[in-house]
């Protein structure tokens, strides 16, 4: 059942990907325009979810998350109007290369094909989401959470059918409704070639364990600022409490702060009476302790994220330790440094292996949004394929298109064998 | 005891990401001076080999592929010395945004930390893809064939030696010896970053099957060609027979003819009698049969890579039904069409869902050395990072670097919220 709509979604996937700009911004236009039409649906589909979620006594973050009022809806539109006025990321010329006279490669975006979308709880992402796998010409299998079951049944069948009007092939897109949906869904390599999932780090993780489909975002955001003996003793209180309290929930949230010994006694007394204010708890190692008054932080913390207004504290024996202990502890994902010396900052960007490293600024600012990117894929934290915020461009690959006039291989071999040119050219090839 | 080697990889990583790109190249010249050095020892160890796999009755192409005599060693050791000449990888500033006023973004290329490289026979692949590594600033745990395991391990000393002396961190290179190690080394996702087998298709799928890590590279080669009813007589024959019969024992090599119904019975008996000279084995679909003489070909021959001088052919209706067959049976490697119609053309580039996708040239093009790439890292199949021939960028991921003067990002949000400028900007970042 599921490996017939990876099929098909495969199968789609080869006209998505072939779709003239007109054609998917005309589809983007139907969709937010039937999403408009459709509110008085979509908010009582929601209002069905929210009811259920209440009588099961969910927590209150996620029916927050859950909610889908006309504030979000008019948000959600408002991001498919914003992918229209995007130029198209299919089918730009990267790279071309003459091999020899006649003889012409070019390396040219396309889309990656099927990706595979599991999202918990909020309604938002499901519209966010399968309008850039449009724009990018992919094809996608959505399945959110459960909660929210009835709200994406709406918004999935709106979308699809506005699409299929204007042109989209059918199967193209398809909502998943149960879990061993999915488990079905990650086993199918052959059909799915990306997987992207949005949600807690144990979900996310769970999926990483149980596919050998590539897999794009994060499991863990264990983020660090490291306040250097060179520090400015006021941008070190401002960059801390910021990348502590500015959103405690979030992945880009700073969870340990590391701090130079030689600075220690003057800066942890200081920035506790921020922190204080704003109710974080602090947990330090021991040498923390005996200067401010806070709970015992153990080895375990080191490796916890948080998410909450909970923060680690270590007190460290210069940059390189700093470096080590990022390294080894982190998640690999966001780190900064508050220093005047450049050297030793230079040192901090080079040495620590994370997606995002920092120098003199809140590591609140690791996002798509903030680094231009426009909209945000998720963030990643492979080293392959992209790393850190990931735009539109996270969702697209490449070909290599040769084209010749009867050239064989076998000229280029011998002892009177042709030698390539090689020559970088400023042409483009138009595919569609 | 691996887990051992790999986390001191991973933490001589962190070092060989700094690298200057002096250290770097001066521990190349000094490996390739240690190999010309060596180069008794090395015929020696090869000898012994030699010696053991002609008493175990390793097959004639299994020993040509170990044999690492004078010419062999003097084409590895140019391949060290043309490193030389590339320029550094490491550090070059892709893209460069302000984000606000003394805000700035740089996403910087850099190394992706530990590359696990598992390879049979072949001794020169050990040279190749060890100095491959150090150019782009990776550690990496090396794997070879049982059969090479003295001439591995003196190519192996003679490189780390020389390139710890030119400054290479310690357990930045090490030499994996046995299948146990290789099977312990596929579970350590946490130190290991990327997985590149080289040998034969069987061995990378059993790679691909077994471990978590992300693997470059690429199982099958099952490529096509399409003679199209528009296609040059001449050309369409001459195509045929390179992709073919050029070397048949690659991945680039065609393993199944396709022939438009309106041109099949004027083109193949003329492209029979060539590969006839050849000593090209036929097998035919059933109207392929009743046109020229050969044997039959049955479902299985489509998914077949024969590797070999045999050949599946068969009779379609038309582009659409090649497309067809080239995505599903295909192996999204190599695929080429034939035809004067530039219409039919570049529906068939943009259809078929292949790593390369070739017009009037021949299958075998399709090598990162004939792209123009330089050194060829493997030729992948993955629809992320890298796709088709990968040469040193496929050793590469970036990480973002930003820079700012005491940013933080509560100033970005409520009523007074400053905005971003997001410009992009010619600067570079030197970060060593």
């Amino acid at each position: 059942m599921i490996e017939t709509i990876a099929a098909q979604a495969k199968k789609a996937s080869i006209r998505t990907a072939t779709l003239r700009a007109e054609v998917k911004n005309r589809a983007l236009s139907e969709i937010a325009q039937a999403l408009k039409a459709g509110e008085s649906d979509i908010l009582q589909a929601n209002q069905a979810d929210l009811a259920r979620a209440e009588k099961e006594d969910l927590s209150k973050p996620l029916l927050k998350r859950l909610k889908f009022d006309e504030a979000k809806l008019a948000t959600a539109i408002a991001g498919v109007d914003s992918l229209l006025e995007l130029p198209d990321p299919v089918g730009s010329t990267l790279k071309c290369t003459e091999l020899d006279q006649g003889l012409e490669l070019y390396q040219v975006s396309c889309p990656i094909g099927v990706l595979g979308i599991v999202f918990e709880s909020r309604p938002d992402a499901l519209v966010q989401i399968s309008t850039l796998a449009l724009k990018s010409g992919n094809a996608i299998l959505l399945k959110g959470g459960a909660e929210a079951a009835e709200t994406n049944r709406i918004l999935a069948k709106i979308i699809y059918e506005a699409s299929l009007q204007a042109g989209l092939p059918p199967g193209w897109l398809a909502l998943l409704e149960t879990r061993q949906d999915v488990k079905a869904m990650l086993a199918l390599d052959e059909y799915i070639d990306l997987v992207i999932p949005r949600g807690s780090n144990a979900f996310v993780r769970f999926i990483m364990d149980n596919t050998r489909i590539p897999v794009l975002g994060h499991a863990d955001g264990i983020c660090h600022v490291y306040v250097d003996q060179d520090a400015d003793p006021n941008k070190a209180v401002r960059i801390a409490y910021d990348s502590k309290c500015q959103y405690a929930a979030v992945c880009n949230a700073m969870e340990t702060l590391l701090v130079d010994r030689l600075v220690a006694k003057e800066f942890l007394p200081r920035v506790k009476s921020e922190y204080d204010k704003a109710g974080v708890v602090l947990r330090g190692d021991e040498e923390t302790c005996g200067i401010i008054d806070c709970a015992a932080a153990h080895e375990e913390d080191w490796r916890t994220e948080y998410n909450d207004m909970i923060l680690s504290i270590r007190i460290v024996d210069g940059l390189e330790q700093a470096i080590e202990h990022i390294n080894s502890y982190g998640s690999h994902h966001t780190d900064a440094i508050v220093t005047e010396d450049a050297a030793r900052a230079r040192r901090f960007l080079a040495m620590v292996d994370s997606a995002n490293v920092f120098w003199n600024c809140s590591t609140r600012f690791s996002d798509g949004f903030r680094y231009g990117l426009g909209a945000e894929v998720g963030i990643s934290t492979n080293k392959i394929h992209a790393r850190g915020p990931v735009g539109l461009e996270g969702l697209l690959t490449y070909k290599w298109i040769l084209i010749g006039r009867d050239h064989i291989v076998a000229e280029y071999s011998g002892p009177e064998a042709r030698t390539f040119t090689h020559r970088i050219m400023d042409k483009e090839i138009p595919i569609r």
